[in-house]
């Protein structure tokens, strides 16, 4: 929007001071203790090859255990390798699978009940204050946007951008992982609850964001030569550790983060003449970071 | 998300047949009347010309009257052509503009006080009745989504994706639209009342947000080689009209766009197995099309 104001960002995210008013989150990241962070663990991420590079995605095994089990399954089968993206629709997602359905599934599963929601009881969550469109409630659990509601007492992972989902067709046990999206627009919240949700993309999502669209209903390539081919798909535990990228994630339940909350709510930088004084549960980013060593 | 699932929404907007209950938004679309479409003002469309193809702007003169004005001034002088896109972020904005500061402006002027926001009276505004995390009301003004504040009385352009608005620097009055974004993430609300925007992409979005992300900070690229090259802007009302091309934009102060924005919080496909009973402005789309004739 301005190159003056990110440039300031820019230089801010270097610098050492702390300010206890007024802080904007780039100043909360560079005061924060190695503590605040947490590395990602192994079992649970995965690293998609493009022939473009390499995107990582944090599985969320505490909201969709089966399903994450499932893809983890089928990543060690190696039923991705070879497959493609075969779907990129404007302001949507990006979905890939085995769009020729004839991938053979050798110890997964195909299909799974849903895992729509779950019980919000011992959950950690981190509540935002302000008013969502969709929830009751919005917040962060473990690193992860995610909403609940106490008449119910259940929560759910929220659709945001990076967000990952396993597609599924009518019937709503008919996913299990096969079929994968991720979200590249505005955030299409109306899916929260009508999809299993099993991650999201922590490196790489410029990646998947710039896929030419399909020009087929819903942004399905025409051809299969559209296709952006998978080169492989691997859970980062099965790597040797010299191969492993060392990311760790803001934790969300710490009094950085809340930091970082109010920072984003109200916007310290000198570029902002209006501040919002609220913030929607897509618009904190949970930060993502190499680790020193 | 599921191939089914869209395959039976593009069946429906082909279908002549209109339920009264759970109506969905293709069937609200395939049953509208004529007289619901407005056309694009030729005087108020840019066709923006880039190798790939053609973005269609619709300004809002509503908002930003002298801002829209001196677009055109610039288009008409032709300060735009031969510039480029040197501003790739993801989830954020691409942006283009006079990259090197070496463009002379004629009769345009280089900057404007803000029009950050206007009098809310009589303005049509047909309200949304769900909370919104960063206004008191949203809704739609003459096809463009929008907010209010009772409290004093302004009303705004909110950023969704596809919104335009003209970049700034640190001061308010710093802007004038010889840089001008487009919004192709998640709607970054925060900028609300911070930019002066200007309108929205009506066609052609699929041909930025596709743009290769800039590797340097805030998204800019970091050689001249990798920006975009514009061709050339347009105002429409200066081209013959054989190259007009004929869009229309679905009235958003009607029946039908009520019925459209129910079709949206309650989403009748068979494949929602949760309706959210609600939407946030961002996720209504306000139809554009092209025109029968």
């Amino acid at each position: 929007v301005s190159r003056l104001f990110f440039a300031a960002a820019v230089a801010l995210l270097a610098s050492v001071s702390f300010r206890v008013d007024a802080t904007s989150m780039a100043e909360v990241l560079a005061a924060s203790k190695p503590s605040d962070w947490r590395p990602l663990d192994p079992q649970r991420t995965l690293y998609l090859e493009l022939e473009s590079g390499r995107v990582i995605i944090e599985l969320a095994p505490q909201f969709a255990p089966n399903h994450v089990a499932n893809i983890v399954a089928l990543v060690r089968e190696g039923y991705f390798d070879g497959l493609g993206f075969m779907r990129s629709q404007d302001n949507y997602v990006v979905q890939w699978g085995d769009a020729d359905g004839k991938r053979a599934i050798r110890t997964a599963k195909r299909t799974l009940p849903a895992e729509f929601a779950r019980s919000a009881q011992d959950l950690p969550f981190t509540p935002l204050p302000d008013p969502d469109s969709y929830a009751p409630q919005v917040g962060y659990s473990d690193g992860f946007a995610a909403a609940r509601d106490s008449a119910n007492g259940t929560a759910w992972l929220t659709h945001c951008y990076g967000t990952v989902g396993a597609g599924r067709d009518n019937d709503a046990d008919s996913g299990g992982g096969t079929e994968l999206y991720v979200v590249i627009g505005h955030s299409p919240r109306h899916l929260d609850r009508n999809v299993t949700l099993v991650g999201r993309v922590v490196q790489g999502m410029e990646l998947l964001s710039v896929l030419r669209r399909g020009t087929g209903a819903s942004g399905f390539y025409e051809t299969a030569q559209e296709r952006t081919p998978i080169r492989a798909i691997r859970v980062a535990a099965d790597l040797p550790e010299s191969e492993l990228v060392p990311l760790e994630v803001l934790r969300t339940d710490t009094p950085e983060f809340a930091a970082v909350v109010e920072a984003r709510r109200n916007r310290s930088e000198e570029w902002f003449k209006y501040k919002a004084g609220r913030v929607e549960v897509c618009n904190v980013p949970v930060a993502v970071r190499r680790h020193a060593n």
